[in-house]
C-alpha cells in the first residue's frame, strides 16, 4: 500500500511517495510556475508527483490515496487554489484535487492549507499521538494548525487558527501586512521582525549597534547573528519573545493544547532565542495547565509528511485511523 | 418523550423539564447548599429535579436523558465535581451523573460546564443551527463555549475556550483574579470594571466624576448607569470596550465563528453600551470574515436551555441530532 503527499507553495512543489509505514520512498521537486494559467501550476504538480512515483519505482495507479498541503485561498469543494495572492495575477483557478484523482485512481485526495497539512504531520509523528495539539508557525507569516479533542479545527471558511492576526498590542504601533494594527505578525514574523527594530531603534538612539537598521536588506538573520555581540540585537530579540509569548499564551487559553510544535524558518533557524523566552515567559501568562513548547520534529518537510499523514489517515493524523 | 436540565450555580440550583420540542413543561429552584458535604449538592440537585418532575406531571423515569450545566472542575470519567473553589472547604466530591441517570433510570446525563452549556443551548435555539459559533459570556468572569465544524471543543482538561485569561494588556497593569497580569478578564468582568475605574482614575484627577469611586460597594452598575451623564463614566466604558474588542477579534481569529453570542449579567444588563463598541472596533482590528455580534437570544435560561438541548442532541447542540 502506497500513499502521496504534494507541498505546494508558491516557490517550490515538492511530492513524495511513501509507503504504509509513512516512510518516504522518493522525493522529487520543481519550481512552481509563475502562470501564465493556473492549469500549469496543475501540470507541474501533477509531473512532480509521477516523478516522485518513478523514482520511488511505484506506479501512480497503487498509490492508495494523496494529500495536498498549500497555500490558498481554496474552494473546498471543488478541490480548487481561487486567486492565489502569491502567483501573478493572471492565475485564476488551479484544480488540485480533480487531476490527481484521475493520476493515482482514487477519490482520497485531501486537501488543506500548510498549517493544516503541518499540524496533522506534527500529530501523526509525535510519541503520543495527541488529540489536542498546535502546530505554530513563525515564518514569513505567523499561523497555527489546531487539533481539539481529536478534531482539526477548520472554521466553515477554512479560517480557524488565523492566529498571527490575533491583536497583541492595544496601541497598534505596529501595521500587519493585512492593513490591520497591532497584529501578532506585524512584530514578529521573518518579514516584520527589521520592520519592528526599526521602529525601537527610533526609541533607542543611546544604544550602540551593529545592526545595518538603515540597509534595505536589513533582516531577521542580521538581528538573530548578532543575539550575542549587540545589545541593541539583544533587546529586539527580548521584545519579539515577549510578543510571541502573549501570542501562544492566548493560543494556550483557546485550545488548551497538551504541545505546541513550532516550526517555519525563524523557529526553525533559531530555536533556543525563540522558544526559550516563550517557555520562560507563559508561567507568568498562563492560568491554566501549561503545555509543552518543542521545536517541530519534522523541520523543512512539515508540510510535505503532513500530507503523507493526512492521506494515511482520511485528514486527522490519527494514527488509529490508518485503514489497510 | 421528556429531557431534563439542570443549571448547577454556585448560588442557586434549576431544574426544568421539557417535552421532545425543547419547551419547558415546568420549572424548579433552590438555593444551593453551602455544605457540609458534596453529597448535600447531590441531594439537592436531585430534589430539584424531582420537583420539577413532580410540576410537569412526569414521571423522572419517563425523562429520555439529561443535561448538567455547572460549575467545575470536574472528574468527567467519574461524573463528578471535586473541589469547587466557590463552595465551603468541606465540600470535596460531589457526585453528579451517577445519582442523575438512576433517578432518571437512563444512562444519558450529559455534564457541561456553564459556557459550553452555553453554546450548545445558543447552537441549537439559533435559527440556522450554525456549526461554527461562540457563547461568550461576560459577568463576573468571561469565557466562551465554542463549536468549531460542528464540534463543541472540550479540550483534554475541559479548558478550551478559557478565553477570559488571554492576555491582552502587554503592560500587565491589571492583575486578575487567577494571579496572572494583563487578562482580559481583569478589565472587563462585572467584578473587575469598578476596580479598573479606580486605576483609569489615577490618571484622570481631572476629571469630575458622580462616580463613588472611593465606596467600598462602588460597582460596574454605578459606571453603566451614568454613561449619559458622567464624562468618566463614558471613558471607563469606552476603555472596557476596546478590551473587549480586542479579546472578541482574538476569539474571531482563534475560531472563525459565524456568530458570537454573548451573555452574562454585564452584557445582558447592558446589551448597547457592552455590544456596540464590539461591533464598531471589530471592523478595524479583524482581517478574516467578521461575525455577527449578539446579544444572547436566551437570557437568563442559557444554561437551562442549554442543558436541555444538551440531553436532546448526546451533548452537541446537533438538530439533526434529535432521536425518538
Amino acid at each position: 500500500m502506497y500513499y502521496a503527499g504534494v507541498d505546494l507553495g508558491a516557490t517550490n512543489i515538492r511530492a513524495a511517495v511513501a509507503d504504509d509505514g509513512a516512510e518516504i520512498l522518493a522525493i522529487a521537486r520543481r519550481d512552481t510556475p509563475r502562470g501564465p494559467t493556473g492549469i500549469d501550476v496543475t501540470e507541474a504538480v501533477l509531473r512532480t508527483l509521477r516523478e516522485a512515483c518513478g523514482k520511488g519505482d511505484v506506479d501512480p495507479r497503487a498509490v492508495e490515496a494523496a494529500g495536498i498541503g498549500s497555500f490558498g485561498p481554496f474552494d473546498l469543494a471543488s478541490g480548487t487554489i481561487e486567486n492565489p495572492a502569491n502567483l501573478p495575477d493572471t492565475v485564476e483557478t488551479i484544480p488540485l484535487t480533480g487531476p490527481i484523482e484521475k493520476l493515482i485512481d482514487s477519490e482520497k485526495v485531501y486537501l488543506h492549507n500548510d498549517t493544516i497539512a503541518g499540524v496533522i504531520g506534527e500529530r501523526f509523528h509525535s510519541d503520543r499521538n495527541p488529540d489536542d495539539m498546535v502546530y505554530l508557525t513563525i515564518s514569513s507569516g505567523i499561523g497555527a494548525g489546531v487539533c481539539v479533542d481529536g478534531n482539526v479545527l477548520l472554521g466553515w471558511d477554512g479560517n480557524a487558527g488565523e492566529v498571527g492576526h490575533m491583536t497583541i498590542d492595544p496601541e497598534g504601533l505596529r501595521t500587519c501586512g493585512c492593513g490591520h494594527d497591532g497584529h501578532w505578525e506585524a512584530y514578529c514574523s521573518g518579514n516584520n521582525i527589521p520592520r519592528y527594530a526599526r521602529l525601537l531603534y527610533q526609541d533607542a538612539q543611546g544604544m550602540d549597534t551593529v545592526l545595518p537598521i538603515e540597509d534595505p536588506d536589513f533582516s531577521a538573520v542580521d538581528v538573530f547573528e548578532n543575539a550575542e555581540n549587540d545589545e541593541f540585537a539583544r533587546y529586539v530579540i527580548e521584545q519579539v519573545g515577549h510578543w510571541n509569548a502573549m501570542g501562544v499564551a492566548n493560543i494556550v487559553h483557546a485550545y488548551a493544547p497538551l504541545v505546541v510544535y513550532v516550526g517555519g524558518a525563524v523557529a526553525i533557524n533559531n530555536p533556543e532565542l525563540t522558544l526559550d523566552p516563550i517557555r520562560e515567559k507563559l508561567e507568568e501568562m498562563v492560568f491554566i495547565n501549561i503545555p509543552q513548547i518543542e521545536l517541530t520534529t519534522l523541520g523543512d518537510d512539515v508540510v510535505l509528511h503532513g500530507a503523507i499523514a493526512s492521506a494515511m489517515t482520511a485528514g486527522t493524523g490519527d494514527r488509529t485511523r490508518i485503514r489497510g
